[in-house]
């Protein structure tokens, strides 16, 4: 196998991938309720190739010998050596490991569903410690790490440690909780108008605009509805979103749509010539998220963009808005307050709902606490550093479905997104000439530029430290983060 | 591989069809514009898959084998037998040929879809007689039989040879022509109000109202829009059906609504215990045919289902159809009236485009004509038998895909179709006690309860004359058509 057949070989495997996604979009976007059992049926059977074509021991010996390709380019040669160690992790499992994982899983997502009908822990714990154990196993076989965990954070950041990690959420507690401080004793925000009546196709319609302003190519992608929203990607030729809509609650679109927006320009910006190769897809999912999260926060909950969206939005909604004063507006969809629920926290507490999950994640795999314990474990840490307790298990202990699925290590990779988003702004504010006034007008064309040639571009063709170290000059830090929320409040609160 | 074996084989094969049909599905109903590329790319690297499962050499072996297990049950050896058909069928040709096969094909169909933009048949011709070359070949290829176009009945219609359809379009000839004679005696019926304004909101809910009172099943199934409307099945449990809408042309919308959701319907009422094997899929093109036209027709176009529709319909368009009799409403919608479009021709005319059609392939692929001449022959044929002589390529010889696909052998399935459905609809009337009365009042359940268990329920177990044979008492024949539209005409004209 030359380079060009191990691409052409790569391709059809993400062609095989890509058409999973397409059932699972329409799974969630249009498939009739009583369709399930034959959908995943196939969903099965195509994970089920895909899995055979990449696990192929004829493949693992062309991947060993291509590595010995001297004639193959920096980005080639990286390509197949991501691709070895997908291969090496695809087949470190023995098929008995594979289907009683499998098991595990499918019994703990089973559980997990029941539990949060019945808001009891009790009915999910004995599967998850099953789950855990398995994933304790896991951690070991995977290789050797100063922490088991990491082994698991390397799924979804390549090259994340728990050291590494532990330095950053000891930032995170340092810097931001006198944040918090401070912010607890500024006058009382009222976002009620956020909350009012708002035409459901009106809110559909800003959507959008928004997020064609933003750059998102609609002659390759479309936006529907669907319960939670997502992305998806079946090429960087077609890249789908989703949003979800509340008449009495316009926060609940249109930042949920910006965020899947900036997903979406990532996986459209990925070079369609590197399709189906690590460096035609994206870096970690920290660096993904660090997109959605720069378009929903960075820009997107900041006075720039709203300069010029504020009294777009106005005219489309006159009764509800009309009267709202710039600052006022820009205080109530910048509203900070602790919660119990991650998902609908706000930019400063919801490091502190990733941190207390981090610290447990840590700990569960390095089989410092178990699942009996966990529900007091995490009641304290909220009321430690949230100040609030949870009264049930739904809005506590039950509310992620992350650890269901298997899938420790992921939660991190939120905060990092946040992090890293501040980091690029930053620097994209350094690069690009009066970026803030272009802003101001609605133009972000160069932004996007920026973005697309300092990281879509790259696709995983290094790693997530190495590009900020390239794009910023530093490695991941926390400072751009706190300055963006500094600045921010500083201009809500003593400029205006 | 034993029986269960095979049923996993030939359902995990099916999983691979049916994502095909999820992607082409989604290519007609939502992709995006500028999305095609990679979406024609995972679906031919899934066409390979499905193809490799289907014509690898241990499952022929296997099949083989099965074929002498003596404790297979008639049905399981009828799906044995049926699949290792297929699997002879598609291991028939060696890969230079199936090579040659998908590159003419491809050049026809851009060629043809270049002829109708430039209205010039000459565009399409060369690149048509290299395919009709190849087809001729094919047909050899396939086996012995009276008349190589036989092969070519045999891929859409098992068992339908040239023999029998000389017979059957005699008969259309002889029956059908004095019938037309009779009605171009008929006052000229005026159709023009069902071109009046109707909104195309009120149209959409209205078809939806009409599927689900034909017994569609929506928590199965779904309707949406497409340029060319079709019906399609992912599994019995998620058939989908599209429609398309004029505002200013209700028939548009109706009828085809209808004739898919017939289509729906049989997919609906496969046995989904036999999914993947030929006894859970459907017997021919033709049968399937049967069932589009039969509720698109027997039951769509005749005077009980509309003694109840047609006050419902009144309601929701009173301006355009309050001042409209019943009897004026059922000419309109009968109006009999030849042209040169096969898919725009009333329930008569239409046998006599397909019969055009089966004259010229079957003496194109015979070797008896060439494509050279074949404008010619098509236009002479429009002028004996309709009347007509298209003054333009696309209203003549151009204007259908099926040849550039090709798709030889598929036209006589259409009216295979009509008159199948004609002698199931008046079997399905004697068996079932006051079938008209129960039409009448809006309900068709009993109606549709014996399609599933004469026809739907069956599925590929046995040929269609054979089925034909069991439901009905004789083979396939002319009669129940001509009286169905005898009866039609005369209770239009005489009773009312």
């Amino acid at each position: 196998m030359n380079y060009s057949e191990y691409k052409n070989y790569m391709s059809k495997i993400a062609d095989v991938g890509h058409s999973i996604a397409v059932l699972s979009w329409d799974k969630e976007v249009y498939m009739p309720s009583g369709s399930s059992r034959f959908r995943s049926q196939q969903v099965a059977t195509l994970s089920g190739i895909a899995h055979e074509m990449m696990t192929r021991s004829s493949f693992g010996g062309s991947l060993k010998k291509l590595m010995t390709d001297e004639s193959l380019s920096p980005k080639e040669k990286n390509n197949v050596s991501l691709t070895l160690k997908e291969y090496n992790k695809a087949t470190q499992f023995s098929e008995e490991f594979v289907i009683k994982r499998s098991m595990l899983t499918s019994e703990a997502f089973h559980a997990w569903v029941k539990a949060k009908e019945e808001n009891n822990w009790l009915t999910y714990a004995p599967a998850l410690e099953k789950l855990v154990d398995l994933k304790r196993e896991e951690a070991k076989l995977l290789g050797n790490a100063d922490h088991p965990y990491d082994n698991m954070l390397d799924i979804y950041e390549p090259g994340m440690t728990v050291k590494k990690l532990d330095q950053i959420f000891i930032d995170v507690r340092e810097r931001l909780l006198p944040l918090l401080e401070k912010v607890r004793n500024l006058p009382r925000v009222d976002d009620s108008f956020l909350f009012l009546d708002y035409d459901e196709n009106k809110q559909w319609d800003y959507g959008i605009d928004v997020l064609k302003a933003i750059g998102y190519n609609f002659s390759m992608g479309r936006q529907d509805k669907s319960a939670h929203p997502f992305t998806t990607s079946f090429s960087p030729e077609d890249v789908r979103v989703t949003t979800r809509l509340k008449k009495d609650d316009f926060s609940y679109m249109l930042w949920s749509t910006i965020h899947e927006g900036g997903h979406a320009l990532y996986e459209q910006g990925l070079p369609t010539s590197e399709y189906g190769l690590p460096s035609g897809s994206y870096m970690s999912l920290g660096i993904h998220e660090s997109q959605s999260r720069l378009w929903e926060n960075n820009v997107g909950r900041d006075f720039d963009f709203w300069q010029h969206q504020f009294t777009v939005l106005q005219d489309i909604f006159p009764s509800q808005l009309g009267k709202v004063s710039f600052v006022d507006f820009m205080k109530a969809i910048n509203k900070i307050e602790p919660n119990l629920i991650r998902t609908e926290a706000d930019e400063l507490h919801y490091h502190f709902h990733v941190m207390i999950r981090y610290e447990i994640e840590k700990k569960l795999i390095g089989g410092e606490i178990e699942v009996k314990d966990l529900k007091d474990v995490w009641n304290d840490m909220y009321e430690e550093y949230l100040g609030l307790r949870p009264k049930t298990d739904e809005e506590g202990i039950l509310q992620d479905i992350h650890w269901s699925h298997g899938s420790f290590g992921y939660f991190p990779t939120y905060s990092l997104g946040s992090f890293y988003a501040a980091q690029f702004f930053e620097q994209a504010q350094n690069d690009i000439y009066r970026l803030n006034e272009k802003i101001e007008r609605g133009d972000t064309t160069e932004l996007l530029s920026w973005l697309r040639q300092n990281i879509h571009e790259v696709g995983h063709s290094m790693e997530a430290e190495e590009l900020c170290n390239k794009v910023t000059g530093s490695g991941l830090q926390l400072d751009s983060f706190i300055n963006y929320i500094e600045k921010k409040f500083t201009r809500m609160y003593e400029e205006y």
